[in-house]
Order: structure tokens, then sequence, then C-alpha cells
């Protein structure tokens, strides 16, 4: 197709979607599409929107758009202990991006399907007058009863979390052009974690059975945390020297408690009670993946984060703004 | 809330959505909500987006723009021959809505959750700088190996249709001014046929094993009838005189052939084989919902539209544009 000339909305549902729909999406031509629940399995379900200029940058690469929407998608899934299945996409886009944007977009989809084991069961394509605008509902599986929520944090359960954070705040900070005295290696890792989340597909359905409660860390760890404690009608308390930070982090020398406040994180939050410790260091050993004990659930309300001497620091704004 | 004020993301999710939520909602407090599927069913998934400008007028009702975009999905998934039981919606809006459109906007929702027996999942609100964009995911049940495609049609099939074709494209003149010879009675009429279409919720899934092919007409009968054709590789012969028209329509004096070119019915269209008549008859009387036999699967491609004299009738245009 030329440049800027348009398949139109069947056109380009047949040419970019229409390869990526597993059996249940029906070659994307009917009006609905079937999924099949195994006996003993719930389905999750979770959609999210983001919108260019707010969640993402008109001039972002399309295909990591779409990877990242989908990403935060599938995070959503691993944080209820449930595996990746499907998803829906809708986009409302204007004309002036072209088919080739599409395109792009769908490659990034196509991508991270194969990566995550997911396929398209479905959607939507509109135009709109505004900025693109688009929305994903993804659907994984979990063992009935077996779903983690936020509510059921328990007094005595140790606080963990995987990976590092903060990492996607500083990253963020990096693509607006902060952090100049960082090498480049440290500043495209730092951009890189900003703009592609890794879900803990593997980690979260692993901890069916041993979390008490868990979410994925997107407004910020302390304030996610404290979702968790609300719901839970708990307390936590956090050490701030346990918080794990990437060696970019640490060099930029920024105060862990500002960290902790940053979002976009992606990572895995979660209580889980002192037996299950050996259980989990075990699943991290053999994930490849940090897990980090970083602090505890106690009776009581909110979040205190405490430093070496054992003192409150004060944790100031923990809610995530976007750009 | 006094107007222009606002409640913030979480504010309106608590406010207005949270209390739209079914126990599989989880409350909405979770990262994604669960879906029970009873033994023996598949679940039944479609999403449909919608924008400002495009598919409805900024100043339109917020109720109603709310209804129509939950009754379209509802439509999709009676089209399949499921029931609907779930959904999820996302919505991104300009901030100079307020937290009032959102109100009413929910109010919307309410009251076809009721008459549908819905519930909402989850879903996600965000900001935009354009035109409102709102994206529904909508969930039904099957039993397994019901569903009703549009690719089963076999030559012999009578080829029906729910209700009467043409009253939303006359809706939408009527709303732009046009048709002003008609009553006020009928002008209403039209216009809400356009503004609140009635998904065949009872219908779809009463066709499950009567219908071989089957979906709501929302391009225009003849265009969508193209879709079937095209998927079951198949041809139709319709007549031009057996299409239902309402009285209104009849009063505009507009040519069948035009109406039924016209989008937005979301009427149930559905080839079903000759023993199955006395069923279908039986099952419109015990619905209260006129169902017509217009024509005829055969062999072959294309869709045909014959006068009273067995002529064929120019088709032109079969795909409905939105304005």
């Amino acid at each position: 197709m030329p440049s800027g000339a348009s398949l139109g909305e069947f056109g380009r549902i047949r040419a970019y979607f229409a390869p990526l729909a597993g059996p249940g999406g029906l070659g994307l031509i009917d009006d609905a599409a079937i999924v099949e629940c195994p006996p003993g399995q719930r389905l999750v379900v979770t959609a999210d929107a983001i919108v260019a200029g707010v969640h993402f940058l008109p001039d972002d690469p399309p295909d990591l758009v779409a990877r990242k929407l989908l990403r935060v998608n599938l995070s959503d899934l691993a944080a209820m202990g449930a595996r990746p299945r499907h998803y829906l996409i809708t986009t409302a886009l204007p004309r002036e991006l072209g088919d080739t944007w599409i395109e792009r977009f769908a490659a990034g989809l196509a991508e991270d399907q194969k990566e995550f084991g997911v396929e398209l069961l479905g959607g939507d394509s509109v135009a709109t007058t505004g900025p693109a605008a688009l929305s994903l509902t993804a659907i994984g599986e979990v063992a009935a009863g077996g779903e983690i929520r936020r509510s059921r944090a328990r007094p005595g359960d140790v606080v963990w979390v995987s990976g590092t954070i903060g990492d996607a705040f500083l990253g963020l900070a990096v693509l607006r052009g902060g952090h100049v005295q960082l090498g480049e290696a440290a500043r495209a890792y730092l951009a890189d974690r900003y703009r592609l989340p890794q879900p803990r597909v593997a980690l979260g359905p692993s901890l069916v059975g041993l979390a008490h409660a868990m979410l994925d860390v997107s407004d910020g760890l302390l304030g996610d945390l404290g979702h968790i404690c609300a719901a839970s009608g708990v307390a936590a308390r956090i050490a701030a020297a346990a918080l794990p930070l990437s060696p970019a982090a640490v060099a930029t020398g920024e105060a862990a408690a500002r960290l902790a406040a940053g979002g976009d994180d992606y990572e895995l939050l979660f209580c889980a009670p002192r037996g299950a410790t050996e259980s989990i260091n075990q699943l991290s050993r053999s994930l490849g993946l940090p897990v980090t004990a970083i602090g505890a659930i106690e009776e009581g309300e909110g979040v205190r984060l405490i430093d070496d001497g054992g003192r409150d620091i004060e944790i100031g704004e923990t809610g995530y703004r976007h750009f």
C-alpha cells in the first residue's frame, strides 16, 4: 500500500488483525469470539485504556505501544495468579496515522503473542478526530478458588516484590532528557524498563497457594501497598534498605523512598506467610527472577517506610501521575 | 459534587462504576475480575468502540450513549446465540465533560443492567485531549457447540429477519432535521429506533439448533447478508415486497431497497432450513416479536433483491457510512 492510502476498517482487520486470531477468534469474521473454559478453571478478565499524549507519546514506535498495552494487561492477570490466554483490542485512531502505523502496531502484537502464548479474539477499529485511544481486554485462566486477591493480607505476612523498582520512573525521566550523567547503557536500560514492562506471567501463577494477597505495581510500590493494606484491613512496614534497586537506579543517586513512589514498575508485590519463604526463594531461583522480602504486614492501617536507624521516612506523594 | 469539580479516576470508579459491579467484579478493587463458566457452556466475547462526533453526537444524552454502546454489544452476543452475562468498559474522556456526564452515563448502564440481566466486571477510566472514546467488551454464554456462526448457511435455507428494517437509518435522518412531513409520533419512533436499539437477546439464544447462520444487522441488511453469503459460499435472493417495514418507515415513502441498505438496525438476520419454519413462527408468537421470511439461500454468490415482477432491483451502495 502506498503511504497515506487507507485499507479502511474491514481491510485493516483482514490485513493486520485477522492473522493474529487464534481458533477462538473464528478468523474475526463472526460477531463474537468463542472462549473455552477448561473444567475446574475460572476465567480472569481485565481491561485497560491508553491515549496518545497521556499514556504514550504520539511518536513512540507503534510496535512498542502495542506491546506495552498488551503487557500491562498481562501483568494484571499475573497479579491475580492467572495464566494469560486471549485478548481483544479496540482502536480509535486519527486518519492521518495511516495503515503503516497499524501494520507496525499489529507487528508488535504478533511478537508478544509468541512471547506470551496469547491469541487475539476480536475487537473493533474506528476513526477519531482526536489522539489515538486504545483499549485492550485480556483474558486468563486460574484454578477455581486459586485467584489471588488484594484483600487477604494478614498480620505476620512477609511483603515481597519481584525484580527491581523505580526503573520505569527513572526511564521516563531519561526519555525526557534527564539523568544525562549516566552512561549510555544505563540510560538505555532505564528507558527500556519504561517502554517495555516485563509482566511476571510465570511468577504470578506460581504463587497460587503461596501468596495471601498480590497486585502489580503500577501506581508506585508504596501507593499500591497502601491498596493492599486498605483492602485487607492491615498495616505494612517496609525497610527502605531492603528495596531492590537496579545498578542503573543506584547510579542515579535517587532516594529509595522516591523510587518506591514512582509508577509503571509492573513488578509483582505480594504478601505471604513466613512458612512460604523457602518455597518463594526456590521459585525465584528456578525462574531466574529476583524476588525480595522488603517488609512485613502488621495490625493497624497505612504503610510505613523505615530507615536503617528504625526511623520513619516521610513518604509524601505516593500516587503516580502520568505526564 | 459541584459541577466542574472532578472526583478523579479512583473517585469516579468508586462513586459511579463500583455500584454496577456484580460478584465477579470483586468490587472493582482487584487487578482483574473473575468469570465462572458453567459446565458444558462456552463463553462468547465481543468488543466495540465508539467515538463522540463519529458514532454519537457530543450533546447526545449520556445515558443513551451508554445504553446504545452496551446494546450493540449485546446484539453481537445474541447474533451468536449467546445469553449476555457480563461486560467491561473503558472510557477515555475529555476533562471538560465533568463528573455529571459520567454520573448520567453510569445511570444509563445501571438501567440496562437491570433490563438485560448483565453486570459490570471492570474496566478503566482515563483522560483524553480529544473527543470521548468508549470501548465495551461483552461476555455471554452459549452451550458448547451451539454457537451460531455466519458461515453455515446452506442452499435451500429460508432467510429471516426480526422486527422491522430501515427505522434507524430513517431515525438518523429525522435527528438531522429530515422527514419533516411525518407526524410527531412517527418522528419520535424513528429517532428512538436510531438512538436506542433493541438487542434481540431472547430471540438469539432461542435460535440455537434452529438457525444455520446468523448475524445482527449493523451495516445494512443487504450488506450484512452479503457477509453471510461470502462466509458460507452461497448466494441469497430477497423479495423486496417481503421486507418488514414499520408504519413510520412506510409513511416516509423511502424505497425498500434503500432501507435494506441502511444500517444500525440491530435486528437478527438468519438462515434456517425449511423444516424449522413452524418452530420459528411459534417462537415469534411466544416472544411477541415479528420474525419475517424475506427470501432464500441458493447456490452461487452475491445477494439479489427482486421486485414483484421477478426483476432484479439495482442495489448500489450496500455498505453503511457513519456520519
